[in-house]
């Protein structure tokens, strides 16, 4: 992925080794700012105040967390406690718990002083295991908009919503990967992007990176979907995911399910990519067992933009004292999904495709 | 309806009689200000602007806007250039050529010394007109709240979308009139508002109004009906209509169509609330018929607030440089709709029920 046409990931070791460094996506679309994490603390919060997020970069940011605490405290007792600790960040992420069970597995058999060297070893090559899952996830997609461009001869017009970009991941992204594919390999497209309320992730990062990669789009209120695919203005759409069932269920941010309704009632394919790292195996219906979660009601009464003069604003915008619900995430049904797009290859949004994601 | 416990309209004669005066929408929910409109060209702008809408209301405003005109010129080439420039003040709500064509036909035969007090006459009596209809609505809809309190015993929530309340109309609204005659009848229940991107009608106006008169709601983002839905914590839908067909589609604000799609997939009720004046009997099908209004990229780029020291503040919340489409309204199919509520009472979204109301 390119900043300023410089190479970058979301996240990168410091030269000392010391630390790791990530882009403060809080601060995004307006200020370009990295933050150094020095320690399992600094991920956490990381994490939680959502610098980082996105369900893959959220995992390799765990995974480091693990081993920058490795280095002060090695115990059992120590990294039995940095996992429960790192694992409460954010409830929904099934990468989170992956990325945490995954170091907990590696360096529980290890003798304390051994810990430190494995967990910061293990960490990177989650990092570049992330972006090379992320570029098949991309070659697999790429064909579905090839397909759409063979068909009709135009820029092919995709919807997305939140960021599931090279900001949600390692670098690629995950939805974004086939249209970066498409992109570079010279077929023209254009995106709707989903402003994606609350916190705007579609208006303040997609959009972003985006632009820095030269691709057409448009941002619209998430409002206004149906209303493109009733026109026919949307030839596919392609989403994220921060949880699947065996089944095929798919727990995205909020929002998602809405989009995937309106793309079957006008027969517009409905693609989620994901790594089959997200995949909860032990969860069958999604909309009855995934937790949710809730976040402050601010990030729905107040937003952040910046003035015609420069300055980053808070304001409310609604009546004082109004009170507001925050539901991060819902749940889309299987039999809305037109396929889930994995670094593995495409298959069904159903168990006979799921299963073939264990193989 | 009350603001500050006073009884209001949205819409006044002054007590001079020599001008209408409005609330000004546009500074909504920060400050309460009102308006006066001295002339035709006051109310045009007022409609454009959008210091005044909701499809009833906008109608009373622009037949009062051709009472204001007939004081000046009341020649035929007056009458018409005054109501052409009206009928293009905004191009979805059909209220507004209908409001425009009843006084053209009022007028029209009159001499022209006639024609002011006349014109002033009958931009009262739409008013009048607009507030008994309304209230017929709320009695219509009453029921079919109370049924959900009669079936469940618990407090009945309900989802709207958008502004349909006293501000969209003279007084009591179209959408939210049932909610206010439940309430005011005794039953529990409970509003999910919906944000309502852009302009956020539902955050600045819905959320106000409801809170003026006591009524609990909670804000939501656009994109969270579905989940709400999906948890069964929506017992029934009602949104307004800015226009609708001879076979019971309906134009309302973007996003109604998503809203629609995640009700008939739970087995909500969705149910619109309406004045017969907004049924345009010359359309049949409202996807391919109705113009959807589009308006300017800064309503979806940009926010206007409060900040914590009382101050009004614009911010950009892209990338510098985002281009942004924004329609205005959508259509949902009739097959969506679980009923239409109208001053002469509740009929099915189809060309049968549809013909009732023409009787």
């Amino acid at each position: 992925m390119k900043i300023n046409n410089l190479p970058y990931r979301s996240l990168w070791v410091t030269a000392d080794n010391l630390a790791v460094e990530i882009i403060d996506q809080t601060q995004l679309p307006h200020f370009f700012t990295t933050v150094k994490l020095h320690s399992m603390r600094d991920a956490e919060r990381a994490i939680r105040d959502m610098q980082v997020r996105g369900a893959p970069l959220i995992g390799v940011t765990a995974a480091y967390g693990v081993a920058l605490s490795m280095r002060h405290h090695a115990s059992d007792a120590a990294l039995t406690a940095t996992c429960d600790m790192l694992l409460k960040a954010r409830p929904t992420a099934v990468n989170l718990r992956w990325a945490v069970e995954r170091m907990r597995a590696i360096l529980s058999p290890l003798a304390a002083e051994q810990r430190a060297e494995a967990a910061w070893l293990e960490a990177g090559q989650m990092a570049d295991e992330d972006v090379a899952v992320n570029a098949a996830i991309g070659q697999h997609g790429l064909p579905l908009i090839q397909a759409a461009y063979q068909r009709t001869g135009k820029p092919v017009n995709i919807l997305t919503h939140c960021n599931a970009g090279w900001l949600a991941t390692v670098d690629w992204g995950t939805a974004l990967a086939p249209i970066y594919a498409a992109y570079d390999a010279g077929i023209p497209l254009h995106v709707w992007v989903d402003e994606t309320r609350p916190r705007n992730q579609g208006a303040s990062l997609t959009a972003w990176e985006l632009a820095q990669h030269g691709i057409p789009h448009t941002l619209i209120v998430d409002n206004t979907g149906g209303h493109l695919m009733q026109h026919g203005w949307v030839d596919l759409a392609i989403v994220g995911c921060d949880r699947a069932t065996a089944r095929g269920d798919v727990c995205n941010k909020i929002g998602t399910y809405l989009k995937a309704l309106a793309a079957f009632d006008n027969h517009v394919p409905f693609y989620v990519a994901l790594p089959t790292s997200t995949i909860d195996w032990t969860l069958q219906d999604g909309v009855a067992e995934i937790p949710i979660e809730q976040r402050a009601e601010n990030e729905v009464t107040h937003i952040t933009g910046q003035t015609d003069e420069g300055e980053i604003c808070t304001v409310r915008i609604t009546p004082a004292g109004c009170r507001a619900a925050n539901y991060s995430f819902d749940v889309t049904p299987a039999r809305l999904v037109t396929g889930l797009i994995t670094e593995k290859g495409m298959v069904a949004a159903n168990e006979v495709g799921m299963a073939k994601l264990l193989t």
